[in-house]
């Protein structure tokens, strides 16, 4: 697996932070969801009307914390495809404020259609897009 | 103004609280949100697939901190009609904790059309739920 | 593994919803988190003001997303230990609304010594209880 | 009252979103607390360990919402001071989205010493960083 190719920006606001003072772990998952939303955007995913072509649920999400973040930290949080599967992919992320790595994550989503309501296989073109 | 004819719970979260160890000012406005969907709904808003007909927009909210809330509080949260114009409405909220009243909120609703995108005077049978 | 011992109630906020209208994923670990506090809570956890006692660190967390929730439903949370290692141990969860099993969870706690920012052996008192 | 002398800067999160795709309500004010907090500090107000020299509460919050935000709108929150009382004084606040201001702001602040549990006059040093 290749290094990241995306990298996204998030700033730490000082209602992320528990009563000690680090940022809440849920919020670890609110911006791993705005990197991957740009990363797909980034793909193209969202550049035509017809957004079902890139409909996906998210299955499971999983982050191992490895430093305590708190208010003012300035996160870069890198993105890849490291799972291109027939019906499913996994997106993994490094989250690094300054030189460490504070969290990494990986997330497994589905691609989804929502006129029969079942899952389908990756569109040709999704997989190129991911893969590349 | 008379009395208030509806109340909602919710409980403080965790992840409300601030490094202070007490709910954060944000919370108050997701709580007297929830709280005004309840009345509105209680008051038969959305009985109707038709819900257009119910639509508005928040145009201004005010909260009064009266006394700070920490984990596992129970609130109680009391709505009322305080003020019905022509085109908008105003309800209030009294949060009690227990005895103590910890906040009081209003908030300015107007009536929307959301097919011309703009405001429009509040319907009669809408006019006739939230007096009563 | 035995079955859950403990479980908390949610209720989903109008603000936990997204664009979709269905709870965002992030909510999730907010849950869990109160599901957790109030576990350790019921052992007995926060019965001490030398809560150091008890202090540990969220080292991991996992969410498999079964079925997609909406506004005003209600959650029951499961809690259970299903694991127990030497510095750290395991919480499951199984989130429930009504009979359907919409999601469930993992996270992986280690004990922490905030006096000498180390790990630190389970005390014996927690590992009876947890394991209870 | 003078133009505005400080501006601080958002990124609207996926997760703000509401069902109708808007920046939820309570975000605002979750935007105008970081903004506030990085005005104090811009003043000097966490420069000193003893920070009870700058302890203050919240004690009312209004906005005024004047167009809807969505995913990924950058905001720009100029802050001001905009009453300077004896034991009091309020901030204001314009959050502009490019050219357009999309909503106003006005929050009350009071001195408070947490030795005592009362509120007390905003010392002189306070009040000049204020005034400014």
């Amino acid at each position: 697996m290749g290094a990241f190719p995306f990298v996204h920006r998030e700033l730490a606001r000082f209602s992320d932070l528990d009563p000690m003072g680090h940022v809440n772990n849920a919020v670890y998952l609110t911006w791993i969801e705005n990197a991957r939303i740009e990363f797909l955007r980034h793909l193209g995913a969202f550049d035509r009307p017809d957004t079902t072509e890139m409909a996906m649920i998210l299955a499971r999400a999983e982050v191992d914390f490895r430093a305590p973040l708190g208010f003012g930290d300035e996160l870069e949080i890198a993105v890849r495809t490291s799972r291109l599967g027939t019906k499913s992919f996994d997106l993994e992320y490094e989250l690094r404020c300054g030189e460490r790595v504070v969290a990494e994550a990986k997330t497994v989503l589905v691609a989804y259609d929502y006129g029969t309501n079942e899952s389908r296989e990756i569109p040709d073109e999704w997989r190129q897009r991911l893969a590349a």
